[in-house]
């Protein structure tokens, strides 16, 4: 029998690209996908149509957490505008939604130890930004450490040592529909192009040499 | 200025005791109480009276994340049925609620970085049971661990080194209300009494040689 994991699955490029590989490595994979009060819905209604498309429907979990917004504030929770442009360390940091990571990851190591999931999985890469702490390795190291001493669930991030654009040529032949995924922060009816997490996104395929199937809005 | 600290606070003994020996250290605390889905509101309602008791209650914040008992299975979120007596490990474990810890330090820890509070406080003591992993001291470290390298958060546990009796003695000393706190699983109008968690708050305050205020029922 293969091997139960917990994916955290945002709906964006890079959690979708950590199911497909898994799915791929012969992993029996639950998607869950936390709502913690995002501004736009978005990225869920990305998730949702990422688990139809690979028959995932009925194993995947939406949770709502939407209370955590009144505990976390954040521009991603709808306090403030989100920055637009490339982003220095100043425009991100209003993008940081406190606890997030630690959050995500402590409730997907209860229901997986309520599934009987050995595992849970997690997109981190090494092009995550310095300015979310929370996504260095480090913390990666001590998450995992607290969540097998706690709740003897394996904390997996295959692409920990890999960027964004290497990621995206992995998914690339894995053929990850990433016109599916969604990333930008504005949430409009198509990608802005023009916040941080769009400049990443085109980035990222122009560097992979992956033609990008995004549809951004004319500038 | 005095040091300010989210105080996790369930509305028993251990964390109403930890508040009070936090006030009396001086600290500013910021008393979070988190419902998870329990299936009676009995500690909150005790964690809403002390903090009033205490002039805290504008402080105090009340968190609902029920939705987590959809994720997290146990007797204590109406899974099951609450065992009775004396609890030997198997009938504990039917109370543990699956990653319950981690997740409620994680959202302390975001909520804590959204204050600008420089801790987050958590009562855990030496008698919690080796059933209850992420009681344990080492998962305790490696989660204060994480909190500090991904929030930049100091994990308080200043009980860390001592059992319910010898807490019980601090806590008479400063004069907490125990009668109003609320331990009892089963939460009808008075402690069971009968529950694992009503036979430890018995047996803590007579070890400790200190009168027990708590109304159990006529057995």
């Amino acid at each position: 029998m293969s091997k139960k994991v917990v994916v955290l699955l945002s709906g964006g490029m890079d959690s979708t690209t950590l199911l497909y590989f898994l799915r791929n490595s012969g992993f029996d994979c639950f998607p869950l996908t936390i709502s913690y009060g995002q501004s736009h819905a978005k990225e869920i209604l990305a998730a949702r149509n990422v688990c139809e498309k690979l028959g995932l429907i009925l194993s995947w979990k939406l949770v709502n957490m939407d209370c955590l917004k009144t505990l976390l504030p954040s521009a991603l929770t709808g306090v403030g505008k989100v920055p637009e442009g490339q982003y220095d360390d100043s425009s991100m940091s209003q993008t940081v939604v406190p606890g997030r990571n630690l959050i995500f990851l402590a409730v997907a190591a209860g229901y997986a130890q309520g599934l009987g999931a050995g595992g849970v999985a997690y997109a981190a890469h090494s092009g995550d930004h310095s300015i979310y702490p929370d996504c260095r390795p480090e913390f990666i190291q001590s998450a995992a450490e607290a969540v097998r001493l706690g709740y003897e669930i394996d904390l997996l991030t295959p692409f920990s040592g890999i960027d964004k654009t290497e990621m995206v040529r992995i998914g690339s032949k894995l053929e990850v529909p990433y016109w599916m995924t969604w990333s930008c922060y504005v949430g409009g009816e198509y990608h802005c192009g023009k916040c941080g997490t769009c400049d990443e996104r085109k980035d990222a395929f122009v560097k992979a040499g992956v033609s990008d199937p995004t549809v951004y809005n004319k500038l």
